[in-house]
């Protein structure tokens, strides 16, 4: 999990620092709370909406309700894609329009309640989607560091192994900032599940040449028509396992639906520092383009899971 | 060029170091140059043959033709992928063979002259296929550096910019070595072609989101059923290209072409060191897949072209 909340108050993990180090950030106000999660110290869709209601919460006996709602839109806009974070604002915006500052902490308790248990039970829908000996791809981190439960794609994986199933995870790196190199590598060693770290030029000949009976990734946006924004390069990969006959499943709590949305175009696209591209080989004059998402069509998604069920591609509502 | 024979002796510029410096080693021996070609101080398919043959060359009025022949063998399998390394090597057999050691110099001479005479003629056959005003996509070096003449794919666009055309680069940084990202716009900023550097990641969603018009990429071999290996990475982007309606070309000289080889099925793949892939983001323990290469079946490849002509997807012999 990459954030706790007890007695000694919110403590944000560092996900910059792993795998070499685990710094933990205490945060005493929403303010901070945005500057981490913009340099990505809090990530993961899920995370960076638990985390922004907790940093609120904080701060709900120090300020007025005018200012507490000024603060929640100023961690609303923090980032622009994952609408998990806005979802967990709009929570707690009704929750202050309902019953003042007071009710603030209870309804962010119940974020992160509610974060863990959509976890479990998105783990549960997946489970037939793993195969029972196998190997799947997945891309970014989508494990217990992304989220305050097990994870949405790595946690299914996850869950499918403590069930029994035998399965090897191909983790692709995920440039430009290497989740899928630091963070999912890392937690795959911590829980024991053996894996195999490539790079994002290597998916499409790994599929050739290697057995891969499915593809699982998480969603930072899920637009009502089923089209997915996830960490740039899920596009490609989705396309590259329909090529090789592979399924490609999204999984992802209801927080990260947007009813609002009609389809992936309508989807705002973050784009971030020329630097993540440049480093490690490009110097400061060269020229980037640095989308941090993409989108996948859904009708390139075999199956997209919540915790609510599955919906399978060509099924009614997809 | 990444090679100098001149009066004081055979350099190579190290592109391991490029760009942040630009060190010129001298190479006395065909021994050490094979220590450079496999840490890719020269790399470049093209390039790597002209090398083996000048290393060779020098050492001619040193040994016998039994040593020579020893030594031309160990060149021959220096790396395995690449068959420039090989055409090269077996013309200075040819010619040892045919007249002795005296003949090796020439000979290297003449492999030398020809790259560089079939990079400009690959330019000009190609020269229909790039866009008068448009963007082009390309992977890996495949430039100045990668031959002794203008380049293979990066030449041919060289060349239509000099020819008159606008055209805007976007270069796939290449993990895990990042070619595209040292080489490529080192090569590119030199010439003052605008580009923009991208990660592999952002291939697909590039080709989506922005008007490509071709993606242009060298080879490492070609076999006779025109199946490429080329940088790993080029198959997915193959595919990609195919999906969006873009056309996809292979650019690369006879010496590249390996009539031996029936199909991709039969070539080589080399499996480079795990830290290749672990660097910058994981550590020294984590489980890597690292092949150098991949196979492009030629299905995908819209138009073959080299300095003897340009064979489209379709058309007969291919």
């Amino acid at each position: 999990m990459g954030l706790v909340q007890d007695s000694r108050g919110l403590r944000i993990l560092d996900q910059t620092k792993i795998p070499h180090s685990e710094e933990w950030i205490s945060v005493s106000s929403s303010t901070e709370m945005i500057g981490l999660i913009q340099r990505l110290a809090v990530r993961g869709a899920p995370l960076i909406g638990v985390a922004a209601a907790l940093s609120i919460a904080q701060e709900a006996h120090l300020f007025s309700p005018v200012e507490l709602r000024t603060r929640l839109r100023l961690l609303r806009e923090a980032r622009p894609t994952a609408v998990n974070l806005m979802w967990a604002v709009d929570r707690m915006l009704v929750a202050l329009d309902r019953a003042g500052p007071a009710a603030l902490p209870l309804e962010a308790e119940q974020i992160f309640t509610d974060d863990a248990k959509m976890c479990e039970a998105m783990a549960a829908m997946a489970y037939p989607l793993l195969p029972k000996n196998g190997s799947v791809m997945t891309i970014c981190n989508t494990g217990g560091l992304a989220t305050v439960g097990i994870g949405t794609a790595l946690g299914a994986i996850r869950y499918a192994v403590e069930k029994g199933n035998s399965i090897h995870v191909y983790v692709l790196e995920t440039r430009p900032l290497g989740q899928g190199a630091r963070l999912t590598v890392w937690e795959l060693a911590n829980l024991g599940i053996p894996y195999t770290l490539v790079t994002d030029s290597m998916a499409a000949f790994l599929m050739c040449r290697k057995k891969i009976h499915g593809v699982f990734a998480g969603a930072d946006r899920v637009a009502r028509n089923g089209d997915v924004a996830n960490k740039i390069g899920t596009y490609g990969l989705a396309l590259l396992a329909k090529h090789h006959g592979i399924p490609f499943h999204i999984v992802a709590p209801s927080s990260t639906f947007d009813s609002e949305c009609a389809n992936g175009g309508a989807i705002p696209i973050e784009e971030r520092s020329p630097e993540e591209v440049r480093f490690p080989f490009a110097g400061s004059e060269v020229q980037v383009w640095n989308p941090a998402f993409d989108v996948t069509p859904a009708s390139l998604i075999t199956a997209l899971v919540s915790e609510n069920g599955l919906r399978e591609n060509g099924s009614a509502g997809f």
